[in-house]
């Protein structure tokens, strides 16, 4: 009944977790049947009697087995679900914005995620020193282990700060609120800032998600048309005397589809309008750092008058660090730190710990230095391909993450994401990007995973198709 | 000027930091001041050069040291602000909500946290696997390191599934969504359910955040009075009546801050209330597993038609692994997950494959087993203590980790309050468990920390004085 391998990588333990569950599961086990005893069990694998203590313990608390007590072991009478892998279907294709965001989060390995935000774990990895991650794990009498501040962990604001100045911006550790990713951020600054109706200017095309979190906020999306060399500004400035907005989000580095970064003249530009509208600006700057050489940021001009500066470690250090911050005046932060309180209470003092750890020293630059070789090299890559196929692109090579292409007009893009779905390939829409439903002939690519063979082949047939 | 010791716990790394650190902060390093070569320290220290390298670049990404290409490191001229536990003042004392949640998350170790809701760490750490966690953190291909799926890491679910049936629950892992501890659970549940001005009852005295995370949301808390059988019915009907209520938040067991559990009986009556005015119970139960023997829950009883149910590991686990969950109809689970991934994307893969790990095999059962047996010692003496000091109890001994303790008449206790903070000790009035500013006379006591003499001696003198 049990044929278990010493040899095997997955831990006797284990081995024996999964044995019983496939017997249960297969029915060879049926509700009430008493197991073998712990002494039996031990003999006849010859194992310890505590491994299989250890397995049965297990087993009782995956809800698989039951104790009673003096009788022993039985399979309990209601048997645990179906694993969910298969019953919890994914969304269909990513045809929705939260559709695409799910399947980008799904940990579906057999997807060839060519529509993903994320850069690939293997790369972010380098970054998260095991070693020293180790140490404040098991370090028990550590911070990472107590409740954590809700502005954020000192430690961690005080390197976030020394970046922020490093990178020309005049910000102090006390202007600083640690959230959950830059998508908490975003939703604490729009419980403070919006009431319903209030018109914000966001770029177009832009990210996904972000319009949908403001939608969810009941204003009105005023789109600004972004361009090569940043938001288009004669749109910007009508925008701001027909619709006295009360904020505009932007990306001035490394912009969310596309890829561009924003002119210094144009920055200075934009700050004007907001001081002469009195609008705010949210500056969001998840991949500024994947940026090569000297650039500027709007918050190291305005030094957070106008400016509400929003940065992130997911993207790259790793997307379980759910660690992004806020970097604003004074005000604002005692705004967020209680909006913050009200929401989620605190972080964890363990993640912002860990990326403590890695800000410190001089392992994140190095890490940073790598990622942009890499995705220099897998531009090319994946532009030459992706172009081989059909599609075409703007402009010159850029920098960053992300390709946003062109597929032919006549081919309908909605149902060539639903096909590619069905071949496995998560294909990101760009009229997802788009507050407006424009952009239906874009498609936003990840650099890292877009130049597969499997890819560009379904892309190929189905752009000669049309 | 470097004086370091081998024998030393601290590495030798972090001791040139800290050394380095503070000949700047002593005014020794001016800004400018070139700093030792790499070569030249290390030859002076006798340490590798490596050594060096690791602290100078640690240095520099803290910003007290930039190095100046093929010139060698310098003092920076824009000096790192003061450490921020100087500088960043604790709010004053308990005095509001917010400040009491802000200062029982403080890490402030010199603070007797007798109004503080958290177990001790070194009690927590306990459940905490080392050695499992480590090989989590150090398995580089595995799940922790990749993006967590917004409705809850699968295992995750299953663990709880698990648990809930085994508490007579009939939940499977497609019912709960995983969150960001009780606190984003019920910030989630009332951007779904509630528009402003909905009448939303609240047990009085109870959870003082929960208060106010409703009170943003501009609805109308009604206060049921909380008795020792559970809610007072005939107030509960009352409030159904004229108010017609949207939903009611409710403590079933270990009621925070009384102690109290509810009774089967009481417990069936709600829910004919909840099915005749039609509205939805919150059943807040981050505190039953505390509860020793047999319990009943509304969930059990109600099967998640009326009752939406609210777990977390934050109080039994540990604070830092800042996971909770909801259990609900698969309706309302959709929305809570498209909630969730418009306020914060996702979970923390990491954080949930921790706490899956800790709910694997019997180590969870025990552990609460322990706390169980040192909470029923420590009631027991932090209660005579109190007592001997002057505060009145109600009732018998009660279970888990809080004391409900009156404060003679004549003594002002928002006074008392502040006086305590002033001798380093942080007391939770009363009052602010209250949504209509009653209890003006009572204390919640962690009964962890209450038997402290500094305590004891503090309230003695000040109750006599009165």
């Amino acid at each position: 009944m049990f044929d278990l391998s010493r040899e095997s990588q997955v831990p006797l333990v284990e081995q024996i977790c999964e044995r019983m569950t496939a017997l249960v599961r297969q029915g060879q086990l049926g509700p009430g049947t008493r197991v073998p005893s712990i002494r039996r069990l031990a003999r006849q694998i010859g194992a310890s009697p505590f491994t299989v203590v250890d397995a049965y313990e297990r087993l009782v608390a995956r809800g698989l087995i039951e104790s009673r007590a003096g009788r022993g072991f039985f399979v309990a009478q209601r048997r645990p679900s179906v694993p969910l892998t298969a019953v919890e279907a994914l969304p269909d294709a990513g045809t929705d914005a939260l559709a695409l965001a799910r399947l980008t989060l799904s940990q579906c390995a057999d997807l060839i995620p060519a529509g993903s935000g994320f850069l690939p774990e293997n790369w972010l990895l380098e970054a998260v020193p095991a070693s020293e991650l180790t140490r404040l794990v098991k370090n028990r009498r550590a911070q990472p282990w107590l409740p954590c501040p809700p502005q954020g962990l000192i430690e961690l604001r005080e390197r976030i700060a020394a970046r922020l100045v490093h990178n020309g911006i005049a910000a102090g550790p006390t202007h600083i609120v640690t959230t959950f990713g830059a998508s908490q951020a975003f939703d604490l600054i729009a419980r403070i800032l919006f009431s319903p109706g209030d018109a914000v200017l966001v770029e177009d095309p832009g990210y996904f998600v972000l319009f949908e979190q403001l939608r969810a906020h009941h204003v009105r999306l005023i789109p600004v048309p972004r361009r090569a060399a940043g938001p288009d500004l004669a749109a910007l400035e009508d925008a701001c005397r027909a619709h006295r907005p009360r904020a505009f989000f932007m990306q001035t580095l490394l912009h969310n589809p596309t890829g561009s970064s924003t002119e210094a003249a144009h920055c200075h530009r934009i700050l004007s309008l907001a001081e002469q509208f009195g609008f705010a600006i949210i500056e969001d700057d998840v991949y500024g750092d994947l940026h090569e050489g000297p650039a500027v940021r709007l918050a190291q001009i305005d030094g957070l008058r106008h400016v509400i500066y929003v940065g992130s470690f997911t993207k790259l250090i790793g997307p379980s660090l759910r660690v992004g911050y806020v970097a604003a005046d004074g005000a604002l932060v005692a705004q967020l730190v209680e909006r913050k309180v009200l929401s989620v209470l605190s972080g964890s003092a363990l993640l912002e710990s860990f990326v403590a750890e890695v800000l410190d020293g001089g392992r994140y630059k190095r890490h940073l230095e790598r990622m942009r070789a890499r995705l220099a090299r897998m531009r090319r890559d994946a532009r030459t391909a992706l172009e081989s196929a059909g599609i075409r692109f703007e402009g010159p090579h850029g920098e960053g993450m992300f390709l946003w292409g062109r597929v032919p007009d006549g081919v309908a893009v909605d149902d060539l994401v639903r096909r590619a779905r069905d071949h496995s390939i998560l294909l990101a829409h760009g009229a997802l990007f788009s507050c407006e439903q424009g952009c239906q002939q874009w498609l936003r690519f990840n650099v890292c995973h877009s130049d597969r063979p499997p890819l560009i082949e379904f892309l190929r047939e189905s752009l000669r198709a049309a």
